[in-house]
């Protein structure tokens, strides 16, 4: 496993012209002759830093050329750029300002691994979730010319998008309006042939066919380049520029691009690591008016050895020895440790392909989630049975509803926060008809270092609202494992199953599985001062928690409810009956999901309980390590006891 | 307004070969020569019907060629038809068995005015929302092939969507993928460059073009054609043909047909009231291997002539003359009647327009909505602010939030049930950033004869859950232009204002606006003995309730309470500390809504009050007027005056 072709002069930390840089305007007081250093010494940084604190390595290695390149053209953070994602975005960290802060990044109060613009005036939109950039950039660019700033000039506007997210139906419908409206938006595209596994879709295909032929563009671009110089087109007329180009088009090759077809100014492809080449590009075309693309072909994880060589593997490869490419999980699966406990995403991944083998009609889609989910277990041995669908969590959730009405069982694992894309998708596509499509939604509730763009805090309570949805969370792999027969095996209608990113209390998934009765919870502890109503992994936490609480003598009764919907109205019954303060405990939403739930039903049968609901509260949740964050929230053991003792305080003057 | 060139011929109802179809097999008995006769047919019904039973007149109209070819040619229901949106189908569901029952279409215990699987097995898949049937029909086909029937032939699978739908996210999602996998898919695309309003967007303009050179397309198929007669291509192998089509391409034109681009093969453009023609082409390409999509140019309204001149207005007529195509609308504002009430839409119109003259931040974004929205209010005084970015929900979601981002005031107008799919974007491109985007969500609740695919259930109970939201509903006309006032002048964050289609309680849009306090409801009737807090317009539906009551010696105290988020805890605490029953009403879901959030505070402050929460069932709901909705799902006023007194009744044996 161990990789020792590492570039070794990648290792030096040398950095003088990076150190002279503050802000993006040191940058453009630098000779253009100089960027090819800045961007070896960016790479230094970046080696040096990714290796001690792990974050998306190899895409921020890819985008070094232009990120330098669009900052030494562009007026930022006057100039708009807007990163798509945004875990490429390290080396625009770097830039402006955030290079003494960046050794902090992905950390409880350091820095966000994504743009965000709570953190910099540089990270001019939320980015996290794919293929937003194209829409958020058009509406900056159209406020530019409504709302001109006095005495200034025009504002440019530049959306970067990769090669997997413009396969998003989200950036289609940006590119599809991008013409319809007077605007000088700029797209770069990022074309590594890559998102965190290869990209699939026609899209894809169609963007490498059009590195095979770049002559054409070429030669157009410099026509175009001599005609403009020779002032015999107007930069200012986007018409003329428009003519002229379907002139020269079918002068030299008649062959439409599709993006062009869309009526966008196609550029490229070029050279994404010749930073020089870029700029002259980006001065040339960055004053001309209308929407225009320019295509940079890249190498993910360029300039360092073992990131090139497999690119998948470095997306985010943890912690790493610089000078010999070994990382750490690789010396620890090198190690002769006690096994370890399987994450999540892997019984997942291994129970469903356990499943499949059994049942013909199982199929599983993921959207460019493949490794993440541990899809790619059934993947490698039934190809012809998982379908990533790139991108598109909508298109996968419609497309699920379309081999489940034809009698398929579909198990679609998408994460919690990209599944909001498919929300009614979920409803129409899915519920209205009662289809049996198994949802198994991974990184649901809080998930540490990715921060607020990731964290899958609202599942629960969207969920709940669809008719007809059955809406689960296991405590453990064995209630997963089960979950998810029972889902391939019970009657008709969508079937959820959350689970947390990270690892599970087992080291083999390979318990007999049995099928759960629907709606049905269990009572782990028994306890007399109150009930604690918890759904999914947290139990674990409030097993922790009744622990501390037995040692000062206080009694808890514990049910894991499993079932969100339906509920389990014995369980509710025996804890009203109770007449004791109740608390529920979710990693997710404390609106609307299992405390809203339970209170809904308390409050309708006439009960008299209290209800404390514990779980990520009304707000958006910053980055840190799940314990941490936890912590933050109040739900890890130490903030469901001190809850729990807080309750039986305010219940004693009433008793 | 009176049009007086309908053709007369159309009134006849004469239909001796309709009369004989009960079933797609006894049209697939009939000569292929008789079907411009069965054509003729089928308009006169839809014209007879839709002039008594109001519909969705015109796109029917003009599907009604390629409905009759496509269960010409394919062996349905065995093989799938997959309609998008759907209003189309009339023709459809005249063919397949329901021609008895279509003078019951839209109506309660009638047809649904959309495809419904659970009306008929033609119907293969819910419409109703744009854009799925590409990934749903996908899904079938390769459903077909994973698990074939026995004994059977191999299945087709059709997908037919129109040129607006095309243009959504989920379109292009689907054809994207739609290459991937081996599949039979085909794509019909109904182009008739029309949705509601006229079309936007750049692969309309694109679609356009391809129409005005079809000399290159034609030739291409009529040489495929004959090639393939001569055996020279084999239909069997969809890489031949693609080389085949591919040196074809270079021979001829070099013009890169973007479907091809994506790997589509590209049929077309063909006259889609050519029968005979559609019947023809679709038996040659029926059994080829592969996704392809067959262009037809068809319009809208065909066959009726005042459709024909203004086929918005024909969208969806109401009642008309068919005889003269005066429609009841136009004899009505003829009249010289008491100035009609507003509807909701028109008040938001108006007040839109008059907030925007003096507030240049203000911009309008709809998706495809601007009539049925009335952002063509504003549209006509200041085209240059108000976007219509077309069948794009998310799009126009990411837009708005890039707008306000860079200082403009964005007031996005989506139907409730259309906005499930712009929900992520809401949560991610908005609500994370905190920006100040005006969300009017026009057909809130139940709307009435659209059915189950556009009830806007659940708007109240999914944006709750999202932080920093603000979540406010009208009871009136007044409230909602105060409200919009009150989201154009108040601080940062997003505002969400939800109110239902139809009619207001107004008949001018001229109140004076104010500035209303945040979070604050205020009491409508005082009372003592049950209290009940409403969202929203049914408001009205309580208080007459509350008559109905009232007569019984039964005194209800009434709150309207304008904002679900921020609640007012004043009148929650109010409400508690009178030791009465909560009813809770609201048109929308009953969980996690008002309901939801009152339950949820009552419980977690110690309150012993029971709710009740009146609103929609969990459960999908049929068509039927507004009124027969509300009835059936126990919130009109009758519904509401008995649930009171039921509560009261449950409630006396504890007091």
């Amino acid at each position: 496993m161990a990789i020792t072709t590492a570039d070794t002069s990648a290792v030096t930390t040398d950095t003088p012209l990076l150190d002279k840089i503050s802000s993006p305007a040191d940058l453009r007081r630098l000779p253009v002759e100089s960027l090819p250093q800045l961007c070896a010494e960016i790479r230094r940084v970046l080696i040096a830093e990714c290796s001690v604190n792990p974050g998306h390595f190899a895409s921020s290695m890819g985008a070094v050329e232009f990120t330098v390149a669009l900052h030494y053209v562009f007026d930022t953070p006057y100039d708009r750029l807007v990163w798509d994602v945004g875990h490429q975005a390290y080396g625009h960290k770097l830039l402006t300002g955030r290079r003494d802060s960046f050794s902090g990044n992905r950390t409880l109060g350091g820095l966000s691994g994504f743009p965000n613009p709570a953190e910099s005036p540089y990270d001019t939109f939320t980015a996290g979730h794919a293929s937003n950039s194209i829409s958020a950039a058009l509406g900056m660019a159209v406020a530019a010319r409504l709302n001109p700033e006095p005495g200034k000039p025009r504002r440019n506007t530049v959306a970067i998008i990769g090669d997997a997210s413009i396969s998003g139906g989200l950036a289609f419908e940006g590119l599809n309006n991008a013409a319809n409206t007077p605007n000088n938006l700029l797209i770069v595209l990022n074309d590594n042939d890559m998102s965190i596994d290869h990209n699939v879709g026609s899209l894809n295909s169609y963007l490498a066919h059009l590195t095979t032929s770049p002559g054409y563009n070429r030669m157009r671009y410099r026509v175009y380049k001599g005609l403009r110089k020779a002032r015999l087109v107007s930069d200012r007329s986007r018409g003329a520029i428009m003519r002229f180009n379907n002139s020269l088009k079918s002068l030299l090759v008649r062959e439409q691009n599709i993006f062009e077809g869309l009526n966008i100014r196609y550029f490229g492809p070029f050279d994404g690591h010749d930073v020089m080449t870029i700029v002259r590009v980006l001065t040339d075309i960055r004053n001309m008016d209308g929407p225009r693309l320019l295509h940079l072909r890249t190498i993910k994880g360029k300039g360092y050895a073992p990131a090139e060589a497999d690119p998948a593997k470095w997306h985010a490869p943890g912690k790493f020895d610089p000078a010999t490419g070994r990382r750490a999980c690789d010396t620890s699966d090198a190690g002769a440790k006690a096994p370890a406990r399987l994450k999540y995403q892997e019984v997942f991944g291994k129970t469903l392909l356990e499943l499949a083998r059994n049942d013909q009609r199982i199929v599983g889609i993921t959207a460019a989630m493949s490794t993440g989910t541990s899809m790619n277990i059934m993947q490698e041995e039934m190809p012809g049975r998982v379908f990533d669908v790139g991108i598109a969590e909508g298109h996968a959730v419609t497309f699920a509803g379309g081999l489940a009405k034809d009698g398929m069982r579909p198990f679609v694992a998408i994460y919690s926060s990209f599944l909001q894309r498919g929300y009614d998708h979920i409803i129409h596509d899915v519920a209205i008809q009662g289809l049996p499509v198994v949802f198994c939604i991974d990184r649901a509730g809080l998930v540490g270092e990715d921060g607020v763009t990731h964290h899958g805090a609202l599942d629960l309570a969207y969920l709940r609202t669809i008719p007809g949805m059955t809406v689960t969370a296991p405590s453990d792999a064995a209630t997963l494992r089960n979950l998810m027969f029972t889902a391939a095996n019970t009657g008709d209608g969508p079937f959820a199953i959350r689970y947390p990113r990270g690892n599970s209390d087992s080291n083999a998934a390979d318990s007999t599985m049995t099928i759960l009765p629907l709606g049905r919870g269990r009572k782990l502890t028994e306890g007399s001062d109150i009930a604690v109503l918890s759904i999914g992994t947290v139990a674990e936490d409030v097993s922790r928690a009744i622990d501390i609480l037995r040692d000062k003598g206080i009694s808890v009764s514990h049910y894991d409810m499993i079932f969100l919907k339906p509920i389990d109205e014995d369980i509710l019954n025996e804890v009203a009956t109770l007449g004791v303060p109740v608390v529920t405990v979710e990693d997710g939403t404390v609106n609307g999901g299992l405390g809203g739930a339970v209170a809904e039903w308390m409050t309708a049968h006439g009960h008299k309980s209290t209800v404390y609901r514990l779980g990520i509260p009304d707000e958006f949740v910053t980055q840190g390590t799940p314990g941490q964050l936890k912590h933050l929230c109040g739900f890890d053991a130490e903030g469901i006891a001190d809850s729990i003792i807080r309750a039986l305080d305010t219940a004693k003057p009433e008793q």
